[in-house]
């Protein structure tokens, strides 16, 4: 007798997997990208394209209202499905919002998230045109569609890089996963100088902007948002553009605070920059050859930090961490399972 | 002191005019129709719109896993989408599925679920294009975002009938509703002559084609689809193409059989064909004079019966039924408030 497999034996993954096998390779050719990346895109007239994301976020699951105002929780909501669209160096567009609302919620509350949701889109000339309401008696459902738009020739995936490209990223890294532990310890009475770990988290920046200047430049081989932690996105990269990967380990970029939280987070600054997730950083390479400067150039006028970790290699090397003495060990590629409820 | 309302005590009408009222006219030129529709309408090159349109249904609230397998699961979610493109006589393109899953779904139910969203799509030419996975520990929760492409010139709405316009409706009323009635009643084992009602339930036929021949017709003035029972769903195209309307009660179109399942239903036919919800037929109007031979083909072509069930008034007359011997009285414009939990 076959024993019945359950979603979260075969995690996210597993799940998709299972997905692009029923779905069968598309049939139409205005499909350019398909199920299995966090966004799809779709060829449109004008030499442009479309972009699609969507991302559910469950209450207790994927936020905590303790730890949000629904102001915070609308734009950040927002803000997670945006960095997807500056993920590819696209213009978000429109939001369709699909929210699940427990007859109890105060409508006061509703019209903060929805303030949330407009002012976080209005930044960047996007704007909610539609969406569904329904009772949920299990807590607060938000599922937001993003559209957006790039041009045809320049919009950036995760799958084009090559060996000996180098790997950049923008500002520091484990930042919001730090923010979360100080507000699991201290509630909303944490220490004022932790308040830009506790921003991180509630108010991620997009980084459209940076994403648009990117995708134009020319310079980038293959980009993505860090959601899951560097160690698992950076995978995502590897396998992808079927590279493997050197992180230098004293080129991570963290807050010089960061360290003293140690007792809070229980997990180094070295850890916190591989596998703390919601930092919606973005993650890049580009060709050794490239012109760097021009990078420096953008980061300046985007008001960006972009910090150079380490280098592509071949895929047979896999994912490592090395130390300036040289030492090498094997970089696990980590990341948030959400079937599992365990870092995989 | 102000006392604080709850999502329950405004409603989803009250909530979406809250909405409605936060993000303000859209400043974008692009959007024909935004927020409030179930629709929303994106003008794009070539003489063409994007229809866009979005439903989440949660365990428990919109559907029973008892009442539907997996598979029928999927296909029904997808019709339901699919009708409302139906609705404007459009072409659906894409679907993306955003799902929370219980973490101990069986894998198998999950791809039954993918193999129901993918056919019920490919009827249509249609396909899931990209879509996010979460954990739920509180039920099943499948939200799908359908798009859609139609005419710029052709697509078809709520708002523009006028007094005089004839009524119509495609197929039976009621049907649905005695489904779900029956699957309460005899579970999986209702008398087989029963198995229509229950069908009509569980595969709802989106009527993609009808409408896409409606629309092109240039015969109607206003279409949706009836998903939350005649008399709701009316109403609103009365609210907003400003008109009242009469239905004449001899002419609701309901199936010869459902007068017998009174006792299981609760409800006279006629109730069941006003107030019964999920149907998922095609409500629309046609001006007065319109050559309504014209529709009768279209009827034939496609295999869909059509119904003349009343015609509308001016707006102050409101909506009434009106029986053969010229009595009349007032229609209420009940529909299903997902919020309330009762017939409003």
């Amino acid at each position: 007798m076959d024993i019945q497999k359950t979603a979260s034996q075969i995690g996210e993954f597993g799940l998709i997997e299972r997905i692009q096998k029923i779905l069968g390779k598309a049939q139409n050719n205005k499909i350019i990208l398909g199920i299995g990346d966090d966004t799809a895109v779709i060829d449109i007239s004008g030499g442009k394209v479309q972009l699609l994301t969507c991302d559910i976020q469950i209450e207790g699951q994927h936020f905590q209202r303790d730890f949000l105002s629904p102001y915070q929780l609308g734009r950040r909501a927002m803000a997670v499905n945006l960095s997807d669209i500056a993920a590819m160096g696209g213009t978000p567009t429109f939001a369709l919002v699909s929210l699940g609302v427990p007859p109890d919620f105060p409508v006061s509350d509703f019209e903060d998230l929805f303030r949330g949701f407009r002012d976080q889109l209005n930044e960047f000339g996007a704007t909610v045109i539609g969406g569904n309401l329904a009772r949920s008696d299990s807590g607060l459902i938000i599922d937001i569609t993003m559209l957006g738009e790039s041009k045809r020739d320049i919009f950036l995936t995760r799958s084009g890089a090559s060996p000996g490209d180098r790997i950049f990223v923008s500002n520091f890294l484990g930042m919001a996963g730090a923010g979360v532990a100080i507000l699991r310890h201290f509630g909303d009475k944490f220490p004022q100088k932790y308040e830009k770990f506790v921003n991180a988290y509630r108010q991620p920046s997009p980084r459209i902007h940076l994403g648009q200047r990117l995708a134009e430049s020319g310079l980038v081989t293959a980009m993505m948002d860090i959601s899951d932690g560097l160690a698992g996105d950076l995978n995502h990269i590897c396998e992808q553009s079927h590279c493997g990967a050197v992180v230098l380990q004293e080129k991570l970029p963290f807050d010089p605070d960061l360290a003293e939280l140690k007792n809070i987070t229980k997990k180094t600054s070295e850890e916190m920059a591989l596998f703390g997730g919601e930092d919606y950083e973005l993650l890049l390479t580009v060709n050794r050859d490239a012109d760097i400067e021009k990078l420096g150039l953008i980061a300046k006028e985007t008001g960006v930090r972009m910090h150079e970790i380490g280098y592509l290699t071949t895929e047979e090397k896999g994912l490592v961490l090395q130390n300036s003495a040289g030492n090498t060990r094997p970089l696990a590629a980590k990341g948030w399972d959400h079937f599992s409820l365990n870092e995989t």
